[in-house]
């Protein structure tokens, strides 16, 4: 039983569906907080069958919390995270702050849901298309372990943030009747348009979203060393991430013995319907719970039938934010 | 000098490319003539600075044609090209139904111009997809052999027509305004969602798309063992597709040498402004000829520096099939 859960950031995109799934657990959780900034407070958001006023955060908010969701932004969490922890609290923090400490667990309670006990206060929350390919990816990889992954993204705009979902509705908006397109929260126009992710770009020439599903995943794989590579693009989608993955295993692995994991794999649907012509999109993935994978077939361009390719889709907010933290924090109750 | 020039499909998408691109030839082509389907017969469309009205396409409009440039989709190539050359025309086609005839070379001009003579009457101009990435990828296969290329695509809505650009525009009005999407055009919806491309997928598993774009670079490329692979997606893009790639080379290739490469390759203009967060967009590839190439970086993934990555948009309209097939043209007038 939780007695006191704080929500950081309740009134963004990430931190509303946090509310709204807490309605499932409202059996396990006696008091719920929603914090946000001096602009947020007072905002009234649904927390299962009751409305929550948001209050606003600040270094007082934690007193007798014992578990805290943070899902303002990196700032936010690196302030407030310390103080709630210096509490008593537990924090599950949304932001990449701290995913990439040696004293942090970064967990997908699909695969590594041991590391979440191993915490010092704080457990991070993996990057949204990190999630979403981890869990299509995982259970192939303890059948036949992989030797590369490549993934190339389709992400949708909430990934930046419900201003961004509506700056893709508004700016598509003002396209279509003929208006030029006015970027504010994505530096490059997001209407009819798609552009590599728009964070900073390092040395090796990886940007920080590609850089975090390489290393994320070799942190939640235990494999410090696995080779993976991506290329991570946005789109003008609403919010379900798409990948397009590229897999290279040890021994040889069939398309259908890959069907048979799948199927049995924790919060994957597999949607590989060849004859209907039916595979994972992001409408179809939107609001809902699993990561979507389909078009498996073996991978022409690799030797001995250790390639396979996939498509999956899973909602950025949902599987790739808000779940997987509120399955992290089953993950330390249970 | 060209007597006399057939455009059949000259009211589709391709087809209006290619007569606005006709004005650049103006000098070298004596008469032009639009053909199109009894429906498009009267519609009187600008070719350079004279305008042309379309005409019904019938076996009797090839008589004193010298050449034929093909974009009205499979089934009239199929059933108009053997009159066309019967009556003596070279027709250059722009569907997919003669490409892999081994008497029908596939030509992109940067790549393979020679072939274009070795002509039977007909001349296939290669896939979209196909076209943009080989522009970008064949120099550097020059430079140092490829082994193996994975690309994904982002495909715009003009590769399914006119008809599908305009449902992009009606069905994201539609859903913006809180109205269902209605597919009529594509299998699937578009606004705000994509879509594994709806072509018929094989029993390897492939859908046409890809085997295209595995098949035709290899044919194009005269490899025929070439490792190939892809997925393609659609996109809610107008006319430009965007194509993310990785590839290995036989030996070790920086990413300065990749860039040496393209900065002088031609129909390549190199975007790749890490400073400036400058990289390929659609929208900046629309109603240009150059194929747009950045993200220029060594995949991480791959050992011995022997893997580079890259993002690469083209008009699909332009290069990716009216321009080249103009382009097809001059080759086989010089």
């Amino acid at each position: 039983m939780i007695q006191h859960l704080a929500v950081v950031g309740a009134t963004g995109a990430v931190g509303r569906e946090v509310c709204t799934l807490l309605g499932r657990y409202s059996h396990r959780v006696k008091r719920v907080s929603l914090l946000a900034s001096k602009r947020g407070a007072g905002t009234r958001i649904p927390v299962g069958e009751t409305v929550v006023e948001v209050r606003e955060l600040t270094g007082q908010s934690f007193k007798g919390v014992d578990f805290v969701i943070c899902c303002a932004g990196g700032e936010v969490s690196r302030q407030f995270a310390p103080i709630a922890v210096g509490e008593g609290a537990v924090v599950i923090d949304n932001s990449s702050v701290f995913r990439m400490e040696a004293d942090v667990p970064l967990v997908i309670p699909e695969i590594n849901p041991g590391d979440a006990r191993r915490h010092r206060g704080i457990v991070a929350n993996p990057n949204c298309s990190t999630i979403i390919m981890n869990v299509a990816v995982w259970p192939l990889h303890q059948a036949n372990p992989l030797t590369r992954i490549v993934v190339d993204t389709y992400q949708a705009a909430s990934g930046a943030g419900a201003s961004a979902m509506e700056e893709l509705r508004v700016q598509t908006a003002d396209v279509l009747e003929g208006r030029p397109a006015r970027p504010r929260v994505f530096r490059h126009p997001i209407a009819f348009n798609l552009f590599s992710h728009d964070t900073p770009i390092g040395p090796d020439g990886y940007n920080t979203e590609e850089r975090k599903m390489i290393d994320e995943t070799r942190k939640i794989f235990h494999q410090p060393s696995l080779a993976v590579t991506a290329t991570c693009v946005r789109v003008p989608v609403l919010r379900a991430h798409s990948e397009a993955i590229h897999l290279t295993f040890e021994r040889p692995m069939s398309p259908d013995s890959v069907r048979e994991i799948l199927r049995k794999a924790p919060g994957v649907e597999l949607v590989d319907d060849v004859r209907g012509g039916r595979f994972p999109m992001p409408v179809d993935a939107t609001g809902r719970d699993p990561v979507l994978v389909g078009r498996i077939r073996q991978d022409a361009s690799q030797p001995d039938s250790r390639g396979i390719a996939l498509f999956a889709c899973g909602d950025q907010l949902r599987k790739g934010a808000a779940l997987n933290a509120l399955q992290i924090l089953e993950c330390l109750l249970d």
